[in-house]
């Protein structure tokens, strides 16, 4: 829906002061879910691993429990896949957005305006 | 409103891809609204002079427009104001954080409740 729109909203979210959730862990998150890999996620972001790592580590630590299992070995020689929080953070936040853009057109619009008197 | 949560939501606008607006430049709009002066702005929020004249300078190209002009001598010694262009994006970006806020009200419910779960 915003695909169209040259602008695009992204939320961030702070807890006690403290970056909690953004559109970078998000991405994140999303990738994990679907490539079922950090190190493949992180790749695709063009972030080095240790980044993703510690992007996954901060979640962690924030939420109080892990949001990514990770399994070694196996046929599939190991991967990732989000926790029952990891993608329920994943979905609030994605929801959070779509709600946040569909409050926010007219403004939306009003700022398209003042870019294109350019 | 938001004062009494320990969580806040903040938006970032991206036009065609690049980071436009932001908490950072809205509150720097808003103390040089507040205390008319780039430099007293940018001490308030301990950010060097540079960068808040680099944030202002990034607005201008942004929009096309100065958000902020400057006054030199006289009296007071100089100081700087939004432009109407300026007051208008405070005003447009403050307008769509508190719908936003409005918007997610449940979620950020749902969030506090996943943190306090830890």
């Amino acid at each position: 829906m915003s695909g169209r729109r040259s602008i695009a909203v992204s939320l961030k979210i702070k807890h006690d002061g403290i970056s909690i959730l953004g559109p970078g862990k998000i991405d994140l998150l999303e990738r994990i879910d679907r490539l079922g890999s950090i190190s493949a996620a992180a790749r695709d972001m063009g972030m080095s691993y240790r980044r993703a790592w510690l992007l996954v580590s901060h979640l962690k630590e924030s939420f109080g429990k892990p949001v990514v299992e990770t399994s070694h070995g196996g046929k599939s020689g190991g991967g990732a896949r989000l926790t029952p929080l990891g993608a329920k953070i994943l979905d609030l936040y994605r929801v959070m957005e779509d709600k946040a853009r569909q409050a926010t057109t007219a403004e939306v619009a009003e700022l398209e305006r003042l870019l294109a008197d350019n």
